[in-house]
């Protein structure tokens, strides 16, 4: 994939990208592996039936992870410096949700640092994950390729 | 696996948990294979030698999946709603890190939500990252098993 980036100088308030995923046990399953978060509300049918949800979640920082890929990938893209993020898990993500995560610009302040709005909506629109991220906005232009890293899942 | 839990009412202001894990350039693939944030600062040597910290580095978000790792399996554990997270990325996470992520109790607010302080540190007991984690705590004691799915990188 070709990534880019819009510099600080770039960037406009009210500016956004965004991201479509619909989630898979697949998706869930990885989050657990790479996180070790196996609390079985993510990977037990059985036990999450007996949960408040009924049936199997998606971890909430799975949402963070995907708020990342639009920071990394999109907006700003390139050279963008992580520095801060909040994040208030509203409604749970299950298997099926087409989760849309989208990234508005809100506020630059001084030195590259940018505030950008974070919101992630189900296919019914009802905000599922809200929050806000700083960030160090690249200063020059960027371009280079990469690719998702391929993997294989046994449960 | 076998998972347990802290009920609200065991939970106690000061009482922590903790995960040490040294970082793999694997991890980061997967972080990436997950998230799908795949900018090359995370998984392109060649690329990450020109950027400020010259070499490879973990997503910031990684440490937020081990904290979620933390809050789901230990502390509180099983029945846990994660409500919300503040995280701030003070220093880069390398290959080699020995991350230690440490979640101790910090209040105990009323109707089960209890905020819970998240410090992740370098073997070198330099804060990288840190925040704070809200979540409703379990009001019954739970036990169950759960393992890690197998999680393999083609690269």
């Amino acid at each position: 994939m070709e990534l880019s980036n819009f510099t600080y100088d770039e960037l406009e308030i009210g500016q956004s990208a965004s991201i479509t995923k619909e989630i898979t046990l697949s998706d869930i399953q990885g989050f657990a592996a790479i996180s070790g978060d196996i609390n079985p509300a993510h990977l037990d049918s059985e036990y999450a039936a007996k949960t408040m949800f009924k049936e199997v979640i998606a971890h909430g920082m799975l949402n963070g992870a995907y708020i990342s890929a639009v920071l990394g990938t999109k907006l700003p893209g390139l050279g963008t410096i992580y520095l801060s993020q909040e994040l208030s898990f509203m409604k749970p993500v299950k298997i099926g949700t087409v989760l849309e995560v989208v990234l508005t610009v809100k506020e630059k302040l001084p030195k590259n640092r940018v505030v950008i709005e974070c919101n992630c909506f189900n296919q019914d629109e009802e905000l599922v994950c809200t929050g806000t991220a700083k960030v160090l906005a690249p200063a020059q232009k960027l371009s280079a390729t990469s690719k998702v890293p391929e993997f294989t899942l046994k449960i």
